[in-house]
């Protein structure tokens, strides 16, 4: 690997590995609006979807990609050169691949979303897991739905499990924060049809025909959706279980529906 | 709560907290045959599908469920009173719930099984991650598969992040741990079809029909199915993925199949 690399000319933002670091605190991340994204997988995934990468902070000790170094060395994104011991404090992995990116959050306002037939897009009323976040994030782009709406703040998808689980896919998938009072309003104006998910709905979801544009709504892991958000579904369905269990994982009840979902869709 | 508790008798095997934490370790886990199972969901389950729990141990001052309580002290199992100090240690945690298992492991030969129509299996080859492999056990919970076949160990069902992401499942689920040749045989002898996900199947899962007795076979989340299991699989499907996204999370795969094999499958 060359030795030279140009400074991150954006000092404010990542002129050291501890102002990365800080981008670990989700206060931090609110105040600068950026986040911190580790991996080679983050790195293209973030340049093939045309993200604007602030920089690149690698290590080239641990850097052994030599497609990411190619990569890396032919873009004009800032770069910021780490000793493997300042790569370590930003890593949360037991094998680092020696790169990651900051860059700016990107969150779509809801009434820009625009639905066509044939569109879907998941909601989520206050998921608690990041990793659960981040795999919806996953599934959600492999399906091609449009994107996710996030209903209560509590885990933000800007955090390390949550990207790390989506495993490229936060790149790949439009974010959009809204409240269930603006849910009600953008529903009513775009006819879009919700359909959400719940353990004592009366119709199995295999039963079910839906309508596009549609909104897919998913309550949270420990207590299912809110009053509020079931009362905006059109149509309430469940997975059938065995008594073997109370409930399945969200990421799991998620992935099952959208993939039934493009089966089952009326445009 | 009240004060008093008998003390286990079974001084092997639990008569310290320390030993109990020492059961972390799978070569401790190996050797005694034993697993701790952490929290009510676990104490339940165990009792509910008549599983030999060998010791319960619990701390008065963090055990705030009246119903746990009382079915602890109504039942002959052995216990032992930890301080919340003990406890601490026993415990991954955030709000532990006071209570815990020390089990035996149960492992199924795979001779004893028996397929009868409808009988579903799913074959793990080489799975990585506990939570993955944790979340796969609810959801073969959740539809009524008979059990889980383990191909390599590199993954231990009776780890603490495994048994947590089961949420109680790994009590109801059968574990079966075998080779690709043991499968072999198996599979000849008993008339057994065995589907194989391989991202580059030329069939989507859902245009297929399914015989069953059937076992759904997965590969690694990193390299997918090796080449000895491919052959052992007499139809290769795939999940149908935009191009946004390189694979699903193993667990979600598994559990979008195991939906639909119950929807497609020919007694």
């Amino acid at each position: 690997m060359a030795r030279s690399a140009s400074r991150c000319p954006n000092r404010h933002l990542c002129s050291t590995s501890e102002q990365i670091a800080a981008l670990f605190d989700r206060q931090e991340r609110n105040r600068t609006g950026l986040f911190w994204a580790e991996g080679c997988r983050s790195f293209f995934s973030a340049i093939d979807n045309g993200w604007p990468i602030q920089c690149v902070a690698y290590c080239p000790q641990l850097l052994r990609s030599r497609t990411t170094y190619e990569r890396l060395t032919a873009s004009t994104i800032p770069r910021l050169r780490l000793s493997p011991v300042q790569f370590a404090t930003l890593s949360r992995r037991s094998e680092p691949d020696g790169i990651g990116i900051v860059c700016p959050q990107r969150w779509e306002p809801l009434i820009d979303q625009h639905p066509k037939p044939g569109d879907v897009w998941v909601a989520l009323d206050s998921v608690r897991t990041p990793g659960n976040l981040g795999t919806i994030l996953r599934t959600v782009a492999a399906v091609g739905a449009r994107g996710v709406m996030l209903i209560g703040g509590e885990t933000d998808p800007y955090e390390s499990a949550a990207i790390r689980a989506s495993m490229g896919a936060l790149f790949a998938t439009k974010l959009i924060r809204t409240s269930a009072r603006a849910l009600e309003g953008w529903k009513v104006r775009r006819h879009v049809t919700f359909v959400g998910a719940s353990p004592n709905a009366p119709d199995d979801y295999r039963d079910s025909r839906l309508k596009t544009p549609l909104v897919l709504m998913m309550g949270s892991e420990r207590s299912g959706l809110r009053e509020r958000q079931t009362a905006l579904c059109d149509h309430l369905v469940r997975l059938p279980m065995t008594d073997r269990v109370d409930s399945l994982n969200l990421a799991t009840a998620t992935s099952v529906l959208l993939y039934s979902v493009q089966e089952r869709v009326v445009k």
